[in-house]
């Protein structure tokens, strides 16, 4: 496996974590994952990281870049289904996940992208929203 | 990771499967998916098998399994993503993937479980519809 799937709803992309990311798979994703949303015109990307038990400043980083890349090519990136102990483990650790909006599950993290859609200049003139 | 996680999307539900799947593994998705069905109520199964570059007769078996289970459990099956070399295989080998409904991606496998709760009835007086 060298590729991670990325399966297209929608309007939206959703990415599954599920084994655990080295360099070069994570710059791969990057990879489909833009020209992906080139391709495909997508506004909203889900990345479920239900299976991850453990988020290190690795994953963090390349959290945020996707979301970075994601902005600049006008979609939004929500990060659905952390695990609690994932939440705990990364706020003692000092990473915030900046720029990364987090919902629970992918269905609340697709309402949270309709709505950001729909409220789309008001979203952009406040930065981010932390969800 | 011993878990494959089970997003819940409406009415459906979506398994990606992307590592090689072992008998623990595949008992341990049998179990969670059918306890998911009964949980949710789910009407049906998405199975994106797009990471497989190679689908054996054990993964066909646990896929056949996985229909069976969620046909008892009033939900429909479909398995979407084959790589065009795995159903070239496929067949080759002689597996035909019987009771296990097909569609290209996740988006034309909702339109086929919809469209299937929608014709219910006629559905189940023919037996499954092969797509």
């Amino acid at each position: 496996m060298d590729r991670i799937p990325i399966l297209r709803m929608g309007e939206f992309l959703l990415v599954t974590i599920q084994i655990d990311m080295h360099d070069r798979l994570a710059l791969a994703l990057q990879d489909d994952l833009t020209n992906k949303i080139a391709q495909t015109g997508a506004r909203g990307v889900l990345i479920d990281i239900s299976s991850l038990e453990v988020v290190d400043s690795f994953i963090g980083r390349m959290l945020a870049n996707i979301a970075a890349m994601s902005r600049i090519l006008d979609a939004s990136t929500v990060v659905v289904g952390m695990q609690p102990a994932v939440a705990i483990t990364l706020v003692e650790l000092g990473l915030s996940l900046e720029g990364v909006r987090t919902a629970l599950n992918v269905e609340k993290g697709m309402e949270l992208l309709r709505a950001s859609l729909n409220g789309h200049w008001k979203g952009r003139l406040h930065g981010p929203a932390q969800a």
